[in-house]
């Protein structure tokens, strides 16, 4: 299962010598046709990442026929020549595979602020173009991982075609739509806007619901391509379904790698007055510190939940608000609920759930704990 | 230098047996008049602890004349017992001075959702109303201390008139108005609208300003009593710098006081083309955990800051931002600006400045790094 699995692709992952590791730090994806529509998510940050600036107007005319990918370095706030880094990653593409650089989405990822070397970026391009393979998916989910500890993989088989994905992403994840990088690729028929509308309902409820640590990134992509190489054209709702399944298994493959974490939290609110109000209350919880280092010290300290949800504008009363903690209702109405003593936060799954008694809506945002090894890894990161 | 500089003041602080400690928990602050004009300041969590929902009717006529604060127990989601337990306590008060209940101010602090033992409550209140004196401030500031590592007093002192201030707060720290308790006495001739113009003056520049760690307290609370007994009425604008200035000087106790911080973190906005805009800008970095475990980790990652500040809906172009870490600029027009190598924070002080280059207006948020010891002390608080 990996971005190869459909028809149509050809991938591979190389070591260009950007990362001080020595670990592969190239991967290209290549839609072989017969057809390229493809759709693309960026992040919403307004301080984006020159990769980001030039995808954004490679995805423009819903066509993209490659995409490369470097490691060790995001390419972000790197002025000029991190631009023209950028536009001659893509003209090399395009060169090497006889197509045009405006059909090649190129994305970065690794520390801000810093320099990428063109020589050995271009060389390990030239190399990665030499090596494209039919099975190269695992390689080039392997090439695009920075901090991660595992690389991220997924697919959905349809009947005669299917939908593969990678995805890469431990720390600044949470996406509006976190350094989190996502390359989907389909060999369904499917033209250019059934992709955007498809790509856009998935990412809207599963990486948008990602909220890891409060920290939007500059170069967050997910890009789905389609090759057509299966001549089947599956039904919108079964091809949205496959999609949505390809993009909620990655997501919970990010949450589950998230950088220094000992718990994943799924908060899900209920009965709010509507699902912008589940979703702003569900996101004031992840973000609130005391609350993730309560999960860590496997607290069920309620009175941090009760805290955030009272910043929030949503719709509820502060007399009648529930909260459970793995379905222990420690508060209710407001107050004391059942012994905090029932709940066991041991297990790596937590399960917060809010009943804000205001509506019939709902909607779950996933997080995690705030830990040492959090604190640790991201004070050091640059150093 | 305390809540009793200023004449017409007693109060003390005792020990209830409240924290499991056995520290000093109860204080009491009486205003012996002649004049009582008061106003205060309250969370703006729309989940409010129950000494906050009396005290905000208590303050409503612009009369106190006293208030008790509890450590050892928020007193918050606690229900009607909770409700009864600050309501008797004012009682209590008012019976042993021989004033109106209604005239009497509480506030609570220390764990939400945990029932305080009444008995012991009110015998630590009939204690302290017995022990109230002339020179008891001190003793106040220290029975109102959770995880504070040492009691924060200030002061300003006019021609004939004085303010004098307490406070208590070290995590759940970002007022608007955290866990934060503030009482401010003056001996100044000044009615309630005074007051109350001067407060919400001083509170909106100073703890308001404050973001430790982007949890905002259910019971924070700042409340300034006027006793009148100087027999002098101050020009209004020194008035309020007298209590800008104490507000100034507890609200910087507070951050160098914060739980488990190692650096306490100036973040200034300038050029900002509104006053709010810089606000927004600077509070988004306060509450960026990448930028906090950065200055954590010694490491001035301007990266981090931009992705902040990209969150934002502040007026600004990416291409022209500069960021300053302790006066480098390491960040020049969106890219790499003067050495990282430049940049020394091994100091607990840090400036973080921003130039928005957007119009004429700054402001400075004032919060601390994310450090092991936070993460320690706020995953074992409750347990």
């Amino acid at each position: 299962m990996s971005v190869t699995t459909p028809q149509g692709f050809r991938a591979t992952g190389v070591t260009a010598g950007l990362k001080p590791s020595g670990k592969p730090d190239i991967a290209l994806v290549v839609n072989d046709g017969p057809s390229f529509a493809a759709a693309a998510v960026f992040t919403a940050n307004r301080c984006k990442a020159n990769p980001v600036l030039w995808s954004e107007q490679a995805c423009k005319d819903g066509q993209v026929r490659a995409v490369v990918i470097n490691s060790g370095g995001a390419n972000c706030y790197t002025g000029t020549e991190g631009f023209q880094n950028t536009h001659a990653s893509a003209e090399l593409v395009a060169a090497k595979l006889g197509i045009g650089a405006i059909d090649v989405a190129v994305c970065s990822t690794g520390l801000i602020g810093e320099q990428l070397q063109r020589e050995k970026l271009l060389a390990g391009i030239a190399d990665a173009a030499a090596q494209l393979a039919v099975d190269g998916g695992d390689d080039a989910a392997t090439a695009i991982m920075t901090t991660d500890t595992r690389s991220k993989q997924a697919m959905y088989a349809g009947t005669g075609w299917s939908v593969g994905g990678m995805a890469k992403g431990a720390g600044m994840l949470a996406p509006s739509l976190a350094t989190m990088l996502v390359v989907l690729t389909t060999d369904a028929d499917v033209d250019a806007a059934t992709v955007n509308r498809a790509l856009r309902e998935a990412t809207a409820a599963t990486f948008d619901r990602l909220d890891s640590d409060g920290c939007m990134s500059t170069n967050d992509t997910v890009l789905l391509m389609a090759s057509g190489a299966a001549g089947v054209t599956p039904a919108y709702d079964e091809f949205a379904t496959a999609v949505g399944e390809v993009c909620h298994d990655l997501a919970q493959q990010l949450i589950s790698d998230a950088e220094g974490a000992e718990h994943d939290i799924a908060i899900e609110v209920v009965n709010a007055a509507s699902e912008a109000d589940a979703l702003e209350v569900g996101r004031s919880i992840a973000r609130n510190n005391l609350f993730k280092c309560a999960v860590f010290g496997k607290d069920p300290n309620w009175g941090r939940i009760l805290a955030a949800v009272g910043t929030t504008d949503a719709a509820f009363d502060p007399a009648t608000l529930d909260v459970a903690f793995n379905g222990v209702w420690v508060c209710r109405d407001g107050g004391i609920g059942e012994s905090r003593d029932l709940v066991d936060l041991s297990a790596r799954q937590v399960k917060v759930s809010v009943d804000l008694k205001a509506g019939s809506e709902s909607a779950t945002i996933w997080t995690n704990d705030l830990t040492h090894a959090y604190v640790h890894e991201n004070s050091a990161y640059s150093t």
